[in-house]
């Protein structure tokens, strides 16, 4: 077995006798400039994946360690020893590029630099230098790995994005990455750099919007509620019952949310069901609004899950209040003193709707359990495409109707009371009752029979009008 | 052996001079024919992986966009250009494939395709394309795979089967799967391709039998204790507590089911040791009804875990439902005017039993939630197999005596109280107390020293008669 | 590019011309000595990486079923088939390779072997085949991997350790195992082999030091809060309250051992930046004792959070006791007979404090399981770095900050009751908030301003005294 790769046949004279062995599965040899951590945690990780690893510094004499295995040269003959370059040194040193020139002609460079606060160059790092260099292909990518990352466990399914102008640079970084277990992502030229660089300095961006959201709500909720309870029994029973805060108030304002992101979760499948309806085409992009909205489904669902948890907690930590045993102990009290009798007569209606409430919530939030449990990355990956379907959308909309279920019922059973509308405002759980509501009446309607069966035509790729400009249209199919 | 791939070599030129790297870390040429979703999709990773793609397309000029980096050809050209053929184009459409038999003589076809339904078809869709096509190696595969997994997040570590008659075939359609990051199980001839085509329209498959266990245990003991506790209620006391059967029923049925799903889950593995022990032997296959049910023990477990969480649920509810509350307060004002002094005897020896139910309840829930989270994919495959064992087999054993010993001081407690044996039936409990006593008996017949020492002797490979025909034995090792 | 493997050529005559496909991806031949189920199983794992497979046997005609696509032969034909020799035999059985030296000059031998207990050889079995075969590599790994997991699930992203003296040799194991979707650590010369050898019979090493303290630290409070609370009371009022050694007492030692687990697992974190901002560096290693347990940090938090479960569980229980019953009834009554007008006087006071006990103890015990869930591998791996340190830094300090406040409540509301100083001895809950007290004030302190930016300094690299033996500083670099 031949294979020629220049500056790899010096590094095994004299060794073992290795053949095919020590050519490796690729024996493509790979530079690196710049021996600092992300360098030669890179380096080793390429090693360990067949390549050949050739570092570019400064002082190739005195630059520290280097992984076993990899040669230290001049940044010049390192350029030249290999097609593609990875660049892991810090955007402010990126100068000494210029003089490499004629070393980077038709090269592929991989910047993988981050900066440390957004916005503080006027151009992205790849842009920066593209111009530097214009004859060499820069792609950007890998920045999301961290030196730590690429010392500690394994980097197998992790995703990494790219972009850069030349799809042949593109493709090269691509193969590279695919080896090392990753799974690449291209996110287009190199005009999307500055996105993929502010990747790293981002905090759950996927989060800020049902964060928002699930904030706003509770914050709206337990203001009205603070207003609707504590206030009012300030003001009109000179009574202050402001320890409720602590724990009567959320425990009101968390069901209340959790019950409306529940049904925003499943709002947005709902609304696209009938625009497709409406178009007769499943062949068109949803609005953005929409596209955004079913992008942050699960973590809506995640929020919604996480509200009913604190409620489940703080529903049975009732019992051991102060305020619920004094005025157990009062109405004990009560009863003994006047002799009235109604405590006493078993009312089997109350103690259907009480035991139904519980039951459902108990229900309810179990399912709920099971679905953030099928919402793991692990557990998700491990079912097939039609589980996960059935789970998310059959038990979701099971987990809604049994909640909303258990909601009503817990008004029905207040409707009793005399307290429900104070100051002619409607209590919390009849506002949270409406999306959910919505959501489930609009869901019957598209399970009726006659307009299941034309979304199901729609959706296996059926159009109401005959298509006219089918390559536009594939363009944009929603996948 | 000589690589010159023909096809892949215009595709270059005039390009960056990428050298080894364009050549990639394989540089093979694949061939798909079918330019939709799910060829799209299924080039693209092939691409990333390093591979050359032609498409066979029967519009090559119009048939869409197709990923960059690949060709469009005709079908005929395309199949000349790979010896490796990805059929992504639905059974209906096969008919083309007759025409094509000149160029896909000793070619390997792999039919990735599904149906909606089962049985629509006299014959599966690959043996349907062999039939087709004679001339060419049929291999079933990839068809758990949908276009929606190709595009979105990593195939590391998916699971894939492969079904053919041609050994090379399926050897080469597996390394470009295992290149591809999946991990390939091949599943024999081409006859199991019918299996493998019904795989996608399966939901749970290995949950059917452990959810058939749970519900058929659940729906009987429902039955039961409904006659006992509501029926006889109405019938002997003329009194309606059919509102139990929201909450104080599901309250016993669950726990209930929990334990003695959870003693099924470890009496198989007490049979095979008893088997192994009665054959002297390790190297024969268990009966296939064993076999089946050791295979679900994991999901029998689950359920089990999923019913004592439901159980805990309905504990922590109790003190604030309405009967609950009912029946305190009369039993209060009842103690005072009767002025009987009972209950302000304090017994030690109750609040003993009572305070031992819950903190043996409480440590063996927290147990199974314990057991439960190693099975979670992520931490199970984290754990060494000898970590798994301990867990999965000594915290196993330990939690299902923890709550077998619950169970019986529930039951000790209980026969203090008049109720036990309405009309001559024996409580639930004391029927669930059967399956894990007998378990934990067999477990502790294993465990005495003689018993224990023949059987760590037999499964290190020891046999009690001379092996004769040790190649068929080996055959049929228990893995 | 032309490759050529001499052995492999026999191997595929006559079959279908698969070409370039036929080569696989690495067309490199490996042997295996030994056909048992380890042997087996890793023969077919490589097969379906690509890989060719010989099998060196005693017996080649008659030793059982091997992969298909693999060859028998003699140990010696087999040897000179390949440069990279994997051994799947016992080390009872390594004496033949004392006649198979000649074959086995320069070839790299890798020893799979384990043993049933540790320390029963002189020297390890990695070593002993060095001294057997001193003419080839050595290299010992893949030991971790059991057939059954070799069998069964991808192999992607699993760890293995590999050791050897020679570096090349290392190397091409190495990508055989990145090859096979492994994640290699290299732990140095082959003197570490009996250390690899001694890790499959390890059971949850790194768990090992959390357990001792979260153990010792449970046993000290339950010995001393049963002398303080059963004791005493048997001694000073003649009473049995022993049955509290349930619920009651464990439900004081939990949350005491959760609150200085969770705070032990901070401690290390500001005890490190306290010695940075000493030695005005990060580039020197920190003491052994401190690394040791910064490395067992998640595995202290999985505890706390486990006590942190049974005591939530613990709580809900308390009303259903029988004794917490008897007591309120005992209240009631003697409220009644005493017609003392206390407890009907509704202390605002104490409901705040006990409905602010109970908020922040569930808010706690939500962000304690947030915590829990991140630390979950698959939840982790999806995490980018600055957001997996947002959650384990911000959001952990947050839950102790959170905790030891609910903490403090409760001992203020018990500050209240008489019985705080039994025999002149502290409560558990004063013990058990020194740590966490400990760790927040120096936390407090690090977060000034002019410390902190010092601190951030001296961690983006700044050094207070310039570096005078910068390569040996860098070589002890805390990553």
């Amino acid at each position: 077995m031949t294979v020629t790769s220049a500056g790899s046949e010096e590094m095994k004279s004299g060794s073992l006798p290795l053949g095919p062995m020590g050519a490796g599965a690729a024996g493509v040899t790979l530079c690196i400039f710049g021996t600092g951590d992300l360098g030669r945690s890179l380096g080793q990780r390429l090693l360990q994946s067949g390549y050949r690893v050739v570092y570019g510094s400064r002082r190739p004499d005195s630059c520290g360690p280097i992984p076993q295995g990899a040669q230290v040269m001049s940044h010049a003959e390192a350029a030249n020893a290999a097609n593609l370059i990875f660049l892991c040194v810090h955007r402010d040193h990126y100068a000494f590029m210029l003089n490499m020139e004629p070393h980077l002609q038709g090269k592929v460079l991989v910047d993988i630099s981050n900066n440390l606060k957004k916005n503080i160059y006027p151009e992205s790092n790849a842009e920066y230098l593209q111009r530097l260099v214009p004859g060499a292909a820069v792609v950007k990518g890998l920045n999301t790995l961290s030196a730590w990352t690429l010392q500690n466990g394994p980097l197998q399914g992790k995703q990494t994005f790219i972009c850069g102008d030349s799809a042949e640079a593109k493709q090269a970084v691509s193969e590279v990455c695919t080896r090392l277990g990753l799974w690449v992502v291209d996110r287009g030229s190199v005009g999307a750099s500055r996105e993929l660089e502010d990747f790293p300095l981002q905090l759950f961006p996927e989060w800020r919007l049902p964060l928002s959201i699930a904030a706003g709500l509770g914050a709206a909720f337990f203001i009205y509620l603070l207003i609707r309870d504590v206030v009012y029994s300030y003001v009109e029973d000179k009574k202050d019952i402001s320890f409720k805060i602590m724990v009567a108030l959320p425990n009101k304002v968390l069901p209340t949310v959790s019950l409306i992101m529940l049904s925003l979760c499943y709002l947005p499948g709902v609304i696209a069901a009938f625009i497709q309806i409406y178009r007769g085409t499943k062949y068109r992009r949803f609005p953005n609004w929409l596209d955004r909205w079913m992008l942050c489904r699960k973590q809506i669902g995640v929020l919604a899950l996480g509200c009913a948890l604190m409620h489940v907690l703080y529903i049975f930590v009732l019992p051991i209040r102060y305020s619920a045993r004094h005025r157990f102990i009062t109405q004990v009290v009560n009863e003994l003193k006047n002799n009235k009798t109604t405590p006493f007569y078993f009312d089997t209606r109350v103690a259907w709707a009480v035991d139904s409430l519980m039951g459902l919530g108990i229900l309810g939030f179990f399912l709920f359990v099971l679905l953030g449990i099928t919402s793991l990355p692990s557990v998700g990956a491990s079912l097939s495409w039609r589980e996960f379907n059935f789970i998310q959308s059959k038990l979701g909309y099971l987990t809604l109707f049994i909640c909303t279920a258990h909601c009503y019922i817990y008004g029905w059973k207040k409707l009793l009371s005399r307290s429900t509308y104070k100051w002619y405002t409607p209590p919390g759980y009849m506002l949270c009752l409406i999306t959910p509501s919505v959501v489930l009446v609009l869901k019957a309607i598209l399970l009726l029979p006659c307009v299941n069966r034309t979304l199901t035509r729609i959706r296996q790729g059926w159009e109401r009008a005959p298509p006219t400009g089918h390559l536009e249209k594939q363009k944009a199919t929603n996948f």
